[in-house]
């Protein structure tokens, strides 16, 4: 078979192991250099093929290329950029087409959410239709799980530890001030449609009384009086409350509680998150003190307490994308696979890309307990093997040891230019 | 000698190492047997010796003792507590040595910052004054890194290691997203009245270029015009700006950036910290698009990151402590010295609580640039031994697993209630 470059480009908010399938992709395709030639990686995403923008992977080392599994963000750019249907604008697609032809590739690797295994797809559709052959194949990224089909999303499980970890530690923390100091804790975790990573801050308790004391996540309409009454019973049971709340955290009317909050003297929306609307009105209603975190990037970024399930899901996932290309499958992606919770076992299955395009995977109701506020032991069997073990990345100074790679751009081809 | 009980507990705000020195305290106690009998921990810090509630820590196993070593916060609880002056309250006083007295204790051990160092030099004075002898050793803490004539303060070197590692990896997730999506990050961290913490969050960037791009210190005045250009400037330069600012970031007049915000409509201070406040002016002037971050507590306790460095200094002043009060000595505690930069060394050298009582170190002028956005050679110089070296805890099912004392409770011998 004809040899053929392959591109591989990231998508979307990036992940504590983003870099991780990039390794997976560049370390198999470097073992199959009869059949792969280059792997050009897109600068910013789909933006460099569209500007025809590539980084030529093969200027790194391998030692490079193998630092990019502890490495967390993305290591050639992302882009919050969605390309338009085929009919809407097609000029994306032929220039897509144009600049896969001028550098010889062959394979599609689309690292990224639902919206961008739409765009793998469509891609995979017009590569058919104009006769021009190549093998589009998308790798599941998605901190929020909410990817259909696959029973996880690689970048959840690392978000997941860290908000655990997180509120296991600062609960600590408030627990030993309580009697005279803090009593409520509050921290805002992402998840702005799905509360899977809520519900992972669940995991930090284990026994009754533990924190978290109460979950709020999207999927629960918001009732004030039941919440401030629930907080007030913790406070008297235990001696103090903390609070895990989702940025998607609404009211029955859908109305965001971060947006509930008040507005400054030039009539701005109050610049907070949800974490200090909750605090605040815990503090009106029973005057505790309180504290509040919002980890925001902090905690998709978190490579340095990554879990060791997820860095190895997420390399597999690489891995497995350029098996299939090799095995001449397209318009799919691989996805994970639970064959058994106790112990933990898992395998790589696939599935098309026109199953995953564009749709969102919702918590099951039975996820969240009863009274709305916390996780049921089948979320517990869920999500607690995606948190498992330990993959630390390397120190030098005290600080880990990321790498930046030299991405070197690929000489241009095209005399056009592409404005996006 | 006789044979006589210590008391022992922890005081101010919390944090990922306090409970090493416990460990140190405790383990180098038992050593002792033939001169320190039990080793009675207050249950919420000096609270527990005011109303007589004393926690026996001769209960818990050489285990449990050992695993404080890796748990963060206060295991036999903290307080925010300052005893009044003996001339303004001479009732508590008294009431401390009435409990001391009736449970035979004849060292006190009191682990906090510059107040409750305060407390301890009090102690010591009554204790000669009344002719009822305790040996009193203070042991420093706070993340804070405030306290005066110690190198550095246990506490600080961990929350210093979370900050830089955090800035780091949340600038790796900002540089790879920049093109498209968010431009600028903000982070709070810790320090109302001195700016180390936010100077160690200098360390996160090693070469030209790096993040954090701008420190706002307490130290020094901000300057909105000038700060929002040098932003402006660094999203020319790099595509990018990340901002670490300290809480205590202050206008010349001395009014913090957080009180400069909005109030609600029923005419409350904003809710938020200094981190909303400064994105949120930096999209006013140059409209980019921006993500801030507030660890709050996260980042004390975070002893899933802490500097090895800082907890082996942790360990080492709650052993030094014992030691000294072994040797007779009394109103003194253990201090770190420096005795070489390159490589690192230290020793442990002693002061009277006299000179730290009450007493604050603020950075030096020369630890900050001229432009006041940054760190010098000098300050990393001083910090970078701080952070080094990695002391994980142990995890089972994903989680550090952090110990629960028993926490079982000393009878009570005095018929008196005492109301705090």
């Amino acid at each position: 078979m004809e040899k053929r470059n392959a591109f591989y480009a990231q998508s979307g908010g990036v992940t504590a192991v983003i870099n991780a399938t990039a390794c997976g992709v560049i370390e198999t395709a470097r073992k199959h250099k009869d059949r792969i030639g280059k792997v050009y990686a897109g600068r910013n995403g789909i933006l460099g093929a569209l500007t025809e923008d590539l980084i030529d992977t093969s200027r790194e080392s391998a030692r490079a290329i193998a630092a990019l599994k502890h490495t967390p963000s993305g290591a050639f750019g992302s882009c919050r950029y969605k390309l338009k249907s085929i009919e809407e604008n097609s000029a994306q697609y032929e220039r897509l087409m144009e600049v896969f032809q001028a550098h010889d590739i062959g394979y599609f690797f689309y690292n990224g959410g639902g919206d961008s295994q739409d765009t793998s797809h469509k891609v995979s559709q017009l590569s058919r239709k104009m006769g021009y052959p190549i093998q589009c194949i998308g790798i599941p990224k998605t901190v929020d799980n909410d990817l259909p089909v696959t029973d996880n999303c690689p970048g959840f499980g690392s978000v997941a530890k860290y908000v655990a970890v997180s509120i296991r530690e600062a609960a600590f923390d408030v627990k030993s001030m309580a009697e005279t100091s803090t009593k409520v804790f509050v921290m805002e975790v992402m998840g702005r449609h799905a509360g899977w990573i809520a519900a992972a801050g669940g995991l930090a308790g284990e026994n009754e009384g533990d924190a978290p004391h109460v979950i709020l996540f999207p999927e629960i309409a918001f009732d004030r009086r039941r919440f401030l009454a629930r907080v007030k019973k913790c406070v008297k049971h235990y001696g103090y409350c903390v609070v895990c709340v989702s940025e998607g955290a609404r009211f029955a009317n859908g109305k965001f509680l971060a947006d509930a909050g008040s507005t400054d003297a030039f009539g701005h929306k109050q610049l907070g998150g949800v974490a200090p609307v909750v605090a605040d009105m815990i503090k009106q209603a029973h005057g505790y003190k309180y504290h509040w975190a919002v980890a925001d990037y902090l905690q998709r970024a978190a490579r340095h307490i990554a879990s060791k399930t997820d860095v190895e899901q997420a390399y597999a996932m690489g891995r497995a994308a350029v098996q299939f290309a090799l095995r001449g499958e397209t318009a799919i992606l691989p996805v994970i696979v639970r064959t058994s919770n106790k112990p933990y076992r898992w395998k790589i299955g696939s599935t098309t890309l026109a199953r995953v395009a564009n749709r969102e995977k919702m918590m099951p109701r039975n996820y969240i307990t009863r009274d709305g506020f916390g996780i049921t032991q089948r979320c517990r069997t869920y999500l607690a093997p995606l948190i498992r073990g330990e993959a630390y990345p390397p120190y030098s100074n005290g600080l880990p040891n990321y790498i930046q790679l030299k991405n070197t751009p690929v000489p241009k081809k095209l005399a056009t230019k592409f404005r996006v």
